[in-house]
């Protein structure tokens, strides 16, 4: 079904501007918007749909992307020479547009695995984790055991996921490095979709057992099993133990079944990775109005990703239910400051002179590409990476950009599912937490369909409106969360994107 | 067979000390030295047999560990009391103890495969790299169609290899970082025992394929392919195409057979992990031992690990066939000075209190238990992280000291075989190289006999000297270098323990 790409697209009802989707010449009439545009609007810049008085605020996806340094007609185009940032980069304005919460009555609900101790599973898998990257084929050897007809027996466990990585020695055995190495490790162990975990060290290695254990407050049992190769005497021996331990949780591990529970029990990780100049008007936008539906029907969003708000981290504070929320934020970005410059590396979000053709006018304009995944709720709290996730509703984690290393902070803080919007084409997949993919044009839609769980290009298309997409999005989520399998899931991908973050020095 | 542990162990013909293995009462008669214990000496503690005069050298394993700082006499302790470091610690002392090797004629022979260009392996795999995480699990989906009955027509292909790792994208797309992983990957690309390579990227990823081939000067060809899964059209597409593409390779993969040639064609990297106290008596200076052997057969040896000789640089800087290269080492002292104090580490390699009680006396002592592995003769030449290695003989690379991380740089750079000491009991693996594990003591040798290669504990047995023990070791590395498998190649090790050294931050 060929549809013609629509003239421009409204974001948010509450805008001041729309985005030309295409050129659009002087005298073009925006029919649904009343006004008729005064001067050449190039594709993907912006145009005002009402008068704007010289230093008044100017909305896009309903957030302040800069201030008019002149009146704006309704018409004109926007953009450098009528838009600047001004003090509002230098002004948190803690919570100053934060709203609470209308919640849904009844809440949305889905078909999820409610564990022993009330916490619900989108997924149910057995983990074998690893210490070290020592520890690492052995941890695969025994999963490979349970390959194929091995697990017909318990058609309730979804798999046996090794999930390894390369660090775990070779670092101090404290600081920042091997606590962020332990609290992913933790989290991965706790988490709701793992039936059962099996923790494999070698042994000698800086991130010992024990230490991982009692630091994290983790509690060994049948369900929580620890061994080492050097204890088991090896290789073959050790492989032998860990399929053994496997096979002693598995019937415990099939005893689940799938009830109603309200949507508040789903927690999602947000991402995007090969971000395109669609991603900011098509498939952000469109989980951020997604993430706005769940949180409204009680359940929790993570944007991460800080080096991609960088500069514009306003437009997270003023979002904040408290000051300290946002402080938090603030704090995070010094700490990236701190961290690239002793890396040698640089902090810069600006927009560059591409990003300013394709038609983004300020750094708080390009930054809200990436934070718009994140709706327009209420900031509820901020988490260092990989920490437990606790508060209800939209919460930031401080992560890497970096797909893999900022999923795998997600998921350790407890995301039982995955959203990624794409516009160059990802083909990434998680466990154990399912992962949906957002096509952000329909082109690479097409090209990539078998790996794409939603098409956002129809947004562009003319077919579908950001609320729309929004609706689509949630409904997936809610399918996906009840056990309809991803793409990425389809594949099988998830055991080589499992990545924690390293930091400090490989020693 | 149970022997006794012998009283003492000479490490090398031109020490002034020998090392106690148990405690020696004063009057113990060292009947081969032809000395009598003058006082109390704890195990693995040192033993003067002849007179030291004030301010002399003392040498373990024919190299200075520290000056007398007054008279000892022939079996008298030799620690804190009567040694220490000095000047020496301050003077490198560029070549004063290079000696122009003496070469072995006819050298020693191995049984190997000669490629077109003259280079020669010791393995015969196919290799599929990565660019990115992104493209890893694609990678592993190509190389799994090849296993099983895949390639029972293919007998000469020793299998299809997926070597792939956590970055690749979050970085810099210049800088140390990226430049260290290209290395890494061309070094893997261009390896001797890999028949053809392909190179799997996702497409839009900072480690772009372009740039990876064009800034290491790889060529594309019939035996190293390159593709993009976005260029393919998503994962099932790009399995196919990568699969179609090895099956390309496969029959003049198949087209080798292994002949005599000389052992100048082997180069070994040196490794040691999880060291205990026996390493340094045992495990370490046999192969060494083997090392001098293989240097003198035409071979070459690659030392790396630098932390863990960090403080005693001297021992190598003296050996140095110039001032040039022994100022390579001090230049990458440096630079891990700067590192570690920017990742807020700190390089320390002192002996601990612990160190000290087991017999270690000096920083050069400690180190020496490293440094030993890499024999006695001339250091040739010093080199980078993962570049190639072009030299013959005793060469350093500068590696961290955490095992996969550095062994994949010596293999980046051209190692066709390993050999890692373990006194706790690693089960490392590498591919496409295979790996020989010498173990320090009998007791782990014993626990752990299914990956361990060759028991260097019997040193402290009394049934093996340290040179039979090199001898015995190089005779491995020659069976083994004409296609015997290692105890880890039996197991199927070495897909998980590629680890490319990470630098820079994770954006
Ligand atoms: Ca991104
Ligand atoms: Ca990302
Ligand atoms: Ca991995
Ligand atoms: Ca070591
Ligand atoms: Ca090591």
């Amino acid at each position: 079904m060929l549809r013609e790409t629509p003239l421009y697209l409204r974001l948010n009802p509450a805008d001041d501007v729309v985005i030309a989707c295409r050129e659009l010449e002087a005298g073009t009439n925006l029919l649904k918007e009343g006004v008729i545009v005064a001067e050449r609007i190039p594709a993907g810049h912006k145009v005002a749909t009402k008068a704007i008085a010289k230093d008044a605020p100017v909305h896009r996806y309903n957030q302040v992307i800069g201030f008019a340094t002149r009146p704006i007609a309704a018409g004109a185009h926007v953009h450098v020479h009528n838009l600047e940032v001004r003090d509002f980069a230098r002004d948190y304005a803690f919570g100053e547009v934060y709203q609470p919460t209308q919640f849904a009555n009844p809440p949305a609900t889905f078909q999820g695995i409610v564990r022993a101790d009330g916490r619900v599973a989108t997924r149910n898998y057995i983990g074998i984790l690893s210490t070290v990257n020592c520890s690492a084929t052995v941890a695969k050897y025994v999963a490979e055991q349970f390959r194929g007809d091995a697990l017909k027996e318990f058609p309730n466990v979804d798999g046996v996921v090794p999930l390894v990585h390369t660090t775990g020695c070779g670092m101090g055995s404290t600081g920042e490095g091997i606590d962020i190495l332990r609290r992913t490790l933790a989290g991965y162990a706790r988490h709701a979709n793992f039936a059962g975990v099996l923790i494999i060290g070698l042994g000698c290695e800086a991130n010992q057992m024990d230490a991982l254990v009692f630091t994290q407050g983790l509690e060994a049992g049948p369900l929580l099993s620890t061994m080492t190769i050097q204890d088991s005497g090896g290789t073959a021996k050790a492989v032998a133990e860990g399929v053994r331990r496997v096979k002693e949780m598995l019937p415990r591990a099939n005893q689940v079944s799938r009830t109603t529970v309200p949507a508040s029990h789903i927690t999602v990780g947000l991402q995007c990775g090969g971000s395109d100049g669609y991603s900011g008007i098509t498939a952000n936008p469109a989980l951020g109005a997604a993430v706005d539906l769940l949180v409204r029907n009680g359940g929790t969003a993570i944007l991460s990703e800080t080096p991609e708000i960088y500069g514009a981290e306003h437009l997270l504070t003023r979002r904040a239910v408290s000051k300290a929320v946002g402080q938090k934020i603030v704090d995070r970005i010094h700490w990236w400051e701190e961290y690239t410059a002793r890396e040698k590396g640089e902090m810069n979000n600006n927009p560059s002179p591409g990003n300013k053709a394709g038609g983004l006018t300020t750094i708080l304009e390009k930054s809200l590409g990436a934070v718009a995944k994140g709706g327009t709720t209420g900031l509820m709290d901020v988490y260092e990476y990989a920490k437990p996730v606790t508060a209800k509703g939209f919460v930031f984690m401080d992560t890497p950009g970096y797909d893999p290393v900022s999923a795998t902070g997600q998921v350790a803080g407890g995301a039982n599912l995955i959203c990624f919007t794409t516009g160059r084409g990802s083909v990434y997949g998680c466990k154990p937490s399912p992962s949906l993919k957002l096509a952000t044009n329909t082109p690479m839609f097409q090209r990539m369909e078998d790996d794409m769980d939603i098409n956002c290009g129809e947004i562009l298309d003319g077919s579908l409106s950001v609320q729309e997409a929004g609706a689509r999005i949630f409904a997936l989520m809610l399918e996906t969360a009840s056990g309809k399998p991803s793409k990425s899931e389809m594949h099988g991908f998830g055991a080589d994107e499992f990545v924690p973050w390293q930091l400090g020095a490989v020693m």
